[in-house]
């Protein structure tokens, strides 16, 4: 696959190829390689979403939702190396590129941490005050750098096990008080 | 500048107008775009780091450095929008391609934040037991999406006062025990 030189960087010619097609048969799917990656994309978004939402409602406290979310999500990155490379970097590089596309399912995962916080406070387990903007990016940005640390790395490292510790650093944080 | 549509994506003929040189004077220093960026990226980086060394050093204790760290990285990038988007774009990319200096700085980066976790510790400010990898990767993703999402949305915001509400986050966590 594009794991090494990166999709970005594939003619059209190499992904027919990849795919076991003739260049032809991408046209009469694709209009072009961006919209291979937006369809890709939605796919993939829709299907690892449903799994996201299944895990955060099969819980029922707010520390156990965020910690299944984080299960599930590291967990669909191990489980599809491709998938991680793609969203990791393509997704950055779309992201600046303003496609819409990334900005949704940021929002959608944004969404549902928004919902878990709020009942952490609800139920007095999350501390009130807090910007919560902030509280999402902060809990968004070291999933998404475990991640990419594992990408970088060759993704010979489980992946997974870093859940509970990282749920562990979400709640307590790192001070000893 | 590059900001909109990005160096990557940029000819050398536009990175030469931009410069208001020619052509051809780029390639006297400099042997492709990828050179002009390592370049870029060596002399801003050594800047960059000796002022974090800096701010890091005039505190006394892990959370003050932490927080001077924090304060000046954000600043540094709020300052130079162009270099954060080189920096937050650019890097991530050169990340994938394994480039050595990207790799560099972060190491640089977490070797900081090494020192003072280890000092949070022998002071028993910071807590001992926890994963020291992890907890690297857990404040540098915080960080980094808070510039990233500072960036795509158009730097508006003030960045730096981001920091202390950061740092808060980082030490007493989301819960309420």
């Amino acid at each position: 696959m594009f794991a090494e030189q990166g999709f970005h960087h594939a003619t059209i010619s190499q992904v027919a190829k990849e795919a076991g097609v003739a260049d032809g048969t991408i046209y009469l799917y694709f209009k072009n390689k961006a919209d291979i990656l937006s369809h890709f994309f939605s796919y993939k978004t829709r299907l690892v979403f449903d799994r996201f939402r299944g895990a955060v409602d099969e819980a029922e406290n707010a520390e156990d939702k965020l910690r299944n979310l984080i299960r599930r999500h590291l967990l669909e990155f191990q489980r599809d190396r491709n998938m991680a490379v793609v969203f990791q970097r393509e997704a950055l590089l779309a992201r600046y590129v303003n496609e819409e596309y990334v900005k949704e399912i940021t929002k959608m995962y944004l969404d549902i941490l928004e919902e878990i916080i709020r009942l952490g406070q609800a139920e007095g387990t999350i501390r009130t005050g807090m910007p919560s903007g902030l509280v999402k990016r902060y809990i968004l940005g070291a999933v998404n750098e475990v991640i990419n640390t594992w990408v970088v790395t060759g993704g010979k490292h489980d992946l997974v096990e870093m859940a509970d510790p990282l749920v562990a650093l979400y709640f307590e944080g790192i001070g000893s008080r």
